[in-house]
Formats: C-alpha cells, structure tokens, sequence
C-alpha cells in the first residue's frame, strides 16, 4: 500500500479515530447504472432512487446527463424542488466542451450549469487513440477542452470532477499522454481525477500498479470507476482504494452496461467489515440489505439473490454438512455476521426470516406479538408459506401490518365485504376501446352493485370500488393509487405463470404499499387494491361501518 | 509471483510453448454448484452438463458425493456406463473417515471405491476450531483420518486430492495446524491439497500471502476454491494461482451455495485472454457462451445477462455516445473480441442511440437501410418517438425488425387482419373465476370468430387468436409464448399509467422479443402477441394466406 491511502490506517479498536484522508462513496446508479440493458427508469424512478441513496449515506449521487437526455434534465430541475436530501451532494455528468469552441458558448456545458447540481462530473478522454480516432481532434486540442471546460465551471462556482475516460488502456498505451490528461485537470482546477477502466478489461494487480504510478507520477488526488468484463470490478477497486485512490465510484445492484459498474454496496461492505475503513455513516450498513431490495422493487428488474452480502442467498444454508454444526456456532460458518449489513442467516426449505426479525418487524409496525411463542411461530409459517407462494412483504409494509393484525386480534381488519366482480373490455370494430367493471359489495348495512369505467381492466375496478364504497366511508376520496408495479414470476410458464402486483395508495401525506399474487394481473391488483383501501381507512382510525 | 507458478511463463508469441508446470482447471457444478438456492439436478441433467464439460475441456468433473447422496451414488453408477469423456477424468466427493474407526471399514468411504471414479477428491478440516467444535475431536486423530484414508484410497488404486476446508480461516487463527494438514495430506500420497476459502470472507491480497507462505512452507502442490462472498471469487483464484497454485476449483454460471462458488468460465478466460496462459485446450474457449446458456437451459436457473464473458449483455452497448465511434473501430470500446468467447457484439436501440446505431442494428437484422440516409433520418425519427411514447426496441428485436421492414419495404409484415376483439372476466360469489375472449379476425379469405377461455385475458386472448388463425396457418401449432414481462411506465399516475408488455415467443429451436404498449395490461399483451405470431409467420417463409 503506498503513504496516503485511506486504507493505511484503519481505526483503533478503542480510542479515537486516528487522522487519515477521507474516503468519498459516489454513486452512479442513476447515470451510469442506467445504461444496463432492459434498464429504464423515470423521473419518479430516479428521484425515488435518490431518496434512497441518501438514506444509506452516499456522498455524491450523479443524477444522470442534463442536455444530452431530455429525462435527466427533468431530473435535475425536479429534484432542486422535490428532494431533500440529508447528507449526499447532487453531482451532473457531463462532456468536456466540443473541439474548437469555447466552453461558455457550448450548449451541453450551459445544460450542466443549469441543472444547479452543485457537482459537476466531465468525462474526458485520456487514451491518445480515442482522442484521434472517436473524438477526431489533436491531443493538444483535447488538454484544452480539459483546461476550458474545468475552469469555466469552477468560475462558475461549481465544484468539478474529471473522469479520464479508458485510462487504463490508454496509460498502457501512452502513458505520457495520459498522465498530461491528469495533470491538466488538477491544475485547472479539478478536485478529484477519476480514473476510469470503461471497457472493464484489467485485472487487480494492474490496476493497482497504474494507480500507484499515477500517484508516484502527479499530486492528483485520484478516484477509481470500474466495471465487471473480467469478473473483478469490486477487487479492481479495492485494488486502487489500496494504491492511494479516496474516491469510489459504483452502482446499487451492481447496474451497468454489458457485465455492470462495480457493485458499491459489496465494495463498502468489503472496506467496513473486512478492512476496518469507515466509508458510509456509522450504522448505514445495516440498511444495505433493504435499501438494494427497495431499489430492486423500483427499477423492477429481478434482485440478484446471489449478491454478496445484500442477496436473499447470501447467508443462505443448504448443506446437510452444514447444517447442525450452524446451530453450535453460526460464526463457523459465516464470513460476517448478516446483521451487519441488514441480512438475515436462513437455514434453506425455510423460506425468508425468523421469527426474530418478524417480532421485530411487528414492534416497529406497533403490533405486539411479544410474549407468545405459539404465536409467532404460526405468523412465521404464514410468512413463509406466502411468500413461497410469490409474496413478498419486504417492499409491502401494509399488507404486512394487515396480516400481523389477523394474528394479533383474531381477524384481519376489514371495512367491507366483497361478493363479486366482473369486468368486460372491447377492442371494437368501430368506436372507442373501453374497459367496464361492476362490482357487489356489502358496506355501511347495504348490499351495493356499482359499475365503473376506465381505460384498463384494473382503472375499472378501481373505479366501480370507489363508487360502491364512498357513500359508507366518504374518508376514500382522500385516498389515491399513486404507483403500481407487476412483476411476472416463474415466467418459463408463459402466461400461465403466477402474478405479483404491489400497489402504492397515498392519502396526500403519506404512502404506503400493499402485495397481490394470483394466476393473473387483474385478480392480483384486486387483492392489493382492497388491501391499500383498508390499510388507508385503518390508519384514518375509521369503524367499520 | 511466486516461483513456478503458472503465470510465470506466459508463451512466447512465436515459437514452442515453454515449458511449464500445467494448470488443472477442476470443475465443481455438479457437487458444490448443486448446493444453489432453487438448483435441483436430476441424474439427467448431471450427466448433461457432463457431456458439456467434457466438450469445454476441463481438466476433472466432480460429479457429487456418492454414498452420502443416493442421486449422486446413481449418477456414477450411470456415468460408468452412459458418459464417454473425451478429455475429463470424473472425480468422486467426500468426506475422510469418521473419527475413531478405520478408513477400510468406512461405509462412506468404500461408497467412494464403489464409485468407480479415478480421482476421489476428500473433504478434510483444516480449521483447528472446526476440528474441535463442529467434529467434535482431537487435533491429532483429524491428522490420523487424512492420513489413513488417503493411504487407503491411494492403495486401492485411485488418484486422491485433498480439499483443505476452511483453509484460510485456519491458517489466520492457527497457521501451524493448518500448515500440518497439508504435509500430512501429501506424505500420505494425496497429488495436490486445494485451499479453500469456505466461508468465502477473502480478498485477493490475503489469498496471495497465505498461498505464498503455504509454498514457503511445504512442498504441496496446492489447488484454490474460492466462494464469492466478498464479490472477489475470480480474483482471489487468480490471486492463488499468481502465488503458485496449480489447479483451480470453480463451477460453470457461478453456480454454489450462497453468493456462489468462483465462476470458472471467467476465470478461464482471465486466464487465457488477459494473461496468456493456456487452461483449455486449443479453441475451446470459443465454445464458452453456448456451454454456459446451455446448462442454464438444463438447471432452468435464468441466466445471467450481465455475467463477464458469457452473458447476453456481455458485449451489449447503449450509449448513443459510443455508437458512431464503435462503428470506426470496435476494438475501442471492447475489452476483448467476443468472438473469442464465442460472445457477439449487440447494439442496443434505445432513445439514447442515433443513426449509426439504428444502420447497424439494421445490418445485424439483414435489413439494409444503408445508402438512403432520408430512411434512415425517417426510421431514427420513429424509433426515438416510439421509446419516448415506451417502447423499447433494445429488448424486442423481432419487434424492431418488423418495424425496420415496414420503412424498407414500404409496409408492415402482415399476416391476418383484425377486426375486433372482448374479454369477459368473472369473480362471481359461487363458482370458478373465469376469463374468456372472442377475437373477429380476416385470415386465409375468411371472417373467422373464435373465442377462448383461460386463466387471465392475456391468456385468453393467445387462445383465442390461435383458435381463429389455425386453420389458415398450420404453422402456428409450432409456435409458443414463453416469457411473458410487464412493466407500467410513468408510475406516478398510477392505473393510469402507460403499460409495456414484452413477449417472448418460441419455435421449438429460436426464440423471439417482441413489444407492445398500451393504457392498460391486455392491450398491450395482443400489440406484442400479434408482432410475436407475425414474426413466427415470416420467418418461416409463410406467404399471406
């Protein structure tokens, strides 16, 4: 390890943090993370993202490409209004200048000063052959679209980071060249030089003999982005943590084009549990575990049960071997203990937690199950059964409150009951294509057919419940579906596979979520929707009428 | 690196390989691979994905652990008589003696003889806690074990490797008995004694001080088997074969307990693209992407896109920033030639893609739209309209094909016309939910009504569409829906939001993605299902009907 790193001196067991430089997190999901394929997320999306990488401590969140992708700069002009984030600093990525302008007049570069993120992160291209061959100028052109752009951005009172794009093959190629692209940097006014293996091809050794002779070579301080090609992507950048880098740049969920971005959950997890470098806030890491699966939830791609730490397999036990022995001494048979990052050991055919973390899921919610053994046991059966069955009340808080209550007070909660519903849709000939729903249910001591119209099987329903239940609980009009996802699972059976839907409601203050599961999407939504309505009248403290 | 380590000697470009000591590349799907969440191997499947390590040219095949586990005491007992290796050479897994008797009188360990496999690889604690607290015996008779039952199975005629469990572990609490382990392993006859990490809690630079001062120390040949629990399985493999192990555990598609076990494809491909060292036979590597999504057919675990190497996304690009530049010289922006791995170069269409990629992708498809940059100014224009209304085309490639015909044919592929199509679906109070449609269709010169039941509309609406269109093409019968996925965009608006549905539809030998969107969930499903029969039609050369 060379002077300097922020892996030289990790904390005394006791005592006071010994002086070292800091180490920044930086997080890229939103920008880079977004080019994953089959990855597309919106405004809502990203501003939800956002939220949640504030709450596990981040120090920069790069929000996306104002100017270049219309989405992002909607991102950006949103998120100066809608978010308030606690501890990370909003970053804007974006290009040098174009060759042969001036960096005030470029239009790209304005687009990043008025997106107001108070980062501004340009890549620029540090390998003599891109320069030439993709970018099509001269080297020294290239140095003063650096010199430009940085200072123009720094005079406008923007903190400014440089990511020298395909670094690594270009050092390989023509280290001078690429040494020049940092020094201009820094001497323009750069905070932190990123060194970036775009094309994902080193292995860790490599990286960090580059990144210590960068070090050796300039007093750039440096930062390190890389991505999986090789397999290597977290040890490439603890490889450069341990060469003197202070900035790290990765993905929630490892997100990225091709093979993914470095994953920035395993690489924080590697520096506080393995190599004893605070890098998050005290704690955070015990949110890793939720905060990967809520944004699994909101990007709806499939959680990674494979991830290290983070993934529902990640302390999973399957082997006979094994097995008894785990019940001596768990730390036998695990490199860390899963609380610490938010994870749960789980001793395999059983599905999802224990009865310790339900308990303890139910004194957060306000329900006490606490005391009575039998009953727990019987709620953690429930729990696994339904979620072996395709639930899953990680990302359905209500719906689980809803089902900790059945237990708790005998019977699940209920304002009304249902006795049926059918919906008809046509694609006609002629006219407009309309969805009709007509529901039967029994609320307020009557017996209510309504029918309602939308422009889905599921906007019908909603619709015809609304109408039939608004006479007995006139609280319903302050209630709104705000968000509503489907995901597919066991999709090798086609159509005939099991549906999930999790439907967010909002009474304008707060909001909540609640899970459907069923052989298709309309019977799933049902389930979800009746459960967000009677969520939503339970904490408005109505009775049953 | 150490002396004679595999890496020392890299051959040179032109002339003989030098000589050098071999690398044993020993492969561990069917034994720890098999300890997945949600893997379950027949003894089918297992000598399936035999046959394809074979052909992929690995050293050893572990084929299970036969007297412990009744499907792998089959699996030999069929391998024996049904497999013809070409290359490998089986390996049989277990466990030495139990403590206290004799190795000869040990039921588990004549399962092994009884195996017939030339190499039994034993599993033996090197870990002196694990010795006392999980076996529950003496240092000293734990010696006693290696050595009785490596003597034994030596003398009975087989090759014996010795997997040293919880090696690192050990050595980090006790080196000297872990240390011991391996010598009394070798001096009873064992080839080599594999090291490995199997709590997976290593990063790389650990793995090659403790390999390195185990070769100080003994004369072992070793071997290193690493999980992937602190995301560095890969690198801490080739950590220890820099150190000077010559024989490396992995399994196919990362498969193994927890987070995996070291994904030995890529290993293998670090290890021949990135350092020149040779691991499979000539040009095997090519076959690399077709074995892996072939087991993934077999285990029907999904694959992983973003797996290095191998995965779909592998070799995928997006960004419209490189588009223009890759088409220049795509050696830019690869870190490797996928054609080495028997990968493909994928342009991705989405709203950040311009003209180049969309001529590309066109010539991918063998649409050529080359020439007439008007079309292509014309399609861009469409394609970025589509994605911005949300569609994607990245994901549906049969969509984004009919599309591109459209433009260069001057019309859409069409194989029926449709007039009209409802869906009736019933949650009644008695009786099974049901949902049934009816579709107005004009195909083969006839107005043909057909209705259809199932257990959701989509479904409904397949059988349905099917019934109408059978008679007129025969062809369909062939043709399934395989993967059905859903995604509601603009979520903030709730059911109001805008669906996307991608379809994936199969022949029997190729499948196909195609897109639909719509205000609601069904009408989305038939725009994909439609495209996806109408694929199916034109690439079976059908004439309209």
């Amino acid at each position: 390890m060379s002077e300097n790193s922020p892996l030289d001196n990790p904390p005394a067991e006791n005592g006071p943090t010994p002086s070292r430089r800091r180490l920044d997190v930086y997080d890229t999901t939103l920008r880079d993370g977004a080019q994953q394929e089959g990855l597309a997320l919106s405004v809502h999306d990203k501003l939800q993202i956002a939220q949640q990488l504030d709450e596990l401590g981040v120090g920069f969140i790069e929000g996306g490409w104002p100017g270049a992708i219309p989405r992002d700069t909607e991102f950006f002009a949103r998120a100066a209004k809608e978010l308030t984030l606690q501890r990370a600093v909003l970053a804007a990525f974006g290009s040098t200048r174009k060759p042969g302008g001036t960096a005030a007049s470029d239009p790209q570069v304005r687009a990043l000063l008025d997106s107001e993120a108070p980062v501004v992160t340009l890549v620029a291209k540090s390998d003599a052959r891109h320069v030439t061959a993709a970018l099509r100028t001269t080297l020294e052109e290239n140095l003063a679209m650096v010199t430009d752009t940085v200072t123009f951005l720094t005079g406008e009172g923007r903190r400014v980071m440089l990511d020298a794009e395909h670094f690594f093959d270009g050092y390989l190629a023509d280290p001078g060249y690429a040494l020049r692209v940092v020094r201009t940097a820094v001497e323009a006014g750069a905070e932190v030089v990123v060194l970036c293996d775009t094309n994902g091809g080193m292995l860790p050794p490599q990286v960090g003999e580059i990144v210590a002779a960068v070090r050796e070579a300039t007093a750039a301080p440096l930062g390190i982005h890389c991505h999986n090609d090789t397999g290597c992507a977290v040890a490439n950048s603890l490889a450069a943590l341990a060469a003197g880098a202070m900035h790290v740049q990765g993905t929630l969920n490892g997100y990225g084009e091709r093979t993914g971005n470095a994953d920035l959950l395993t690489i924080v997890a590697d520096l506080e549990l393995k190599l004893g470098i605070p890098a998050l806030p005290p704690g955070a890491l015990r949110e890793a575990t939720r905060i990967a699966h809520t944004v699994s939830e909101i990007t709806n791609v499939p959680p990674m049960n494979r991830a290290p730490y983070y993934g529902a397999s990640a302390f999973a036990h399957k082997a006979g071997l094994h097995a008894s022995a785990i019940r001596v001494d768990p730390d036998l048979y695990q490199h860390i203990d899963p609380q610490l990052v938010g994870n749960d050991m789980r001793m395999l055919v059983s599905d999802m937690a224990g009865r310790a973390s339900i308990e303890l899921k139910g004194r957060e919610l306000g329900v006490d199950l606490g005391g009575d053994r039998d009953l727990l046991t019987r709620v953690t059966d429930r729990v696994k059964a339904d979620e072996a069955g395709g639930y899953t009340y990680e990302a359905a808080d209500a719906s689980f409150e809803l089902l900790l209550r059945e237990y708790a007070d005998g019977a699940r909660p209920a304002f009304f009951d249902v006795e049926s519903w059918r919906i008809i849709m046509e694609s006609p000939a002629q006219g407009v294509r309309v969805s009709e729903a007509t529901v039967k249910v029994h609320a307020g001591g009557r017996r209510i057919i309504a029918t309602g119209e939308g422009n889905g099987p599921v906007n019908a329903l909603d619709a015809a419940l609304r109408e039939a239940l608004l006479p007995a609980y006139p609280e319903l009009a302050t209630l709104e579906l705000v968000d509503f996802k489907v995901r597919i699972l066991d999709a090798a059976h086609g159509t005939d596979a099991v549906t999930r839907v999790l439907i967010e409601t909002s009474d304008g203050r707060r909001s909540w979520t609640t899970v459907g599961v069923g052989p298709n999407l309309v019977e799933a939504s049902w389930e979800a929707m009746v459960d967000g309505l009677t969520y939503g009248l339970l904490k408005a403290g109505v009775a049953r009428r």
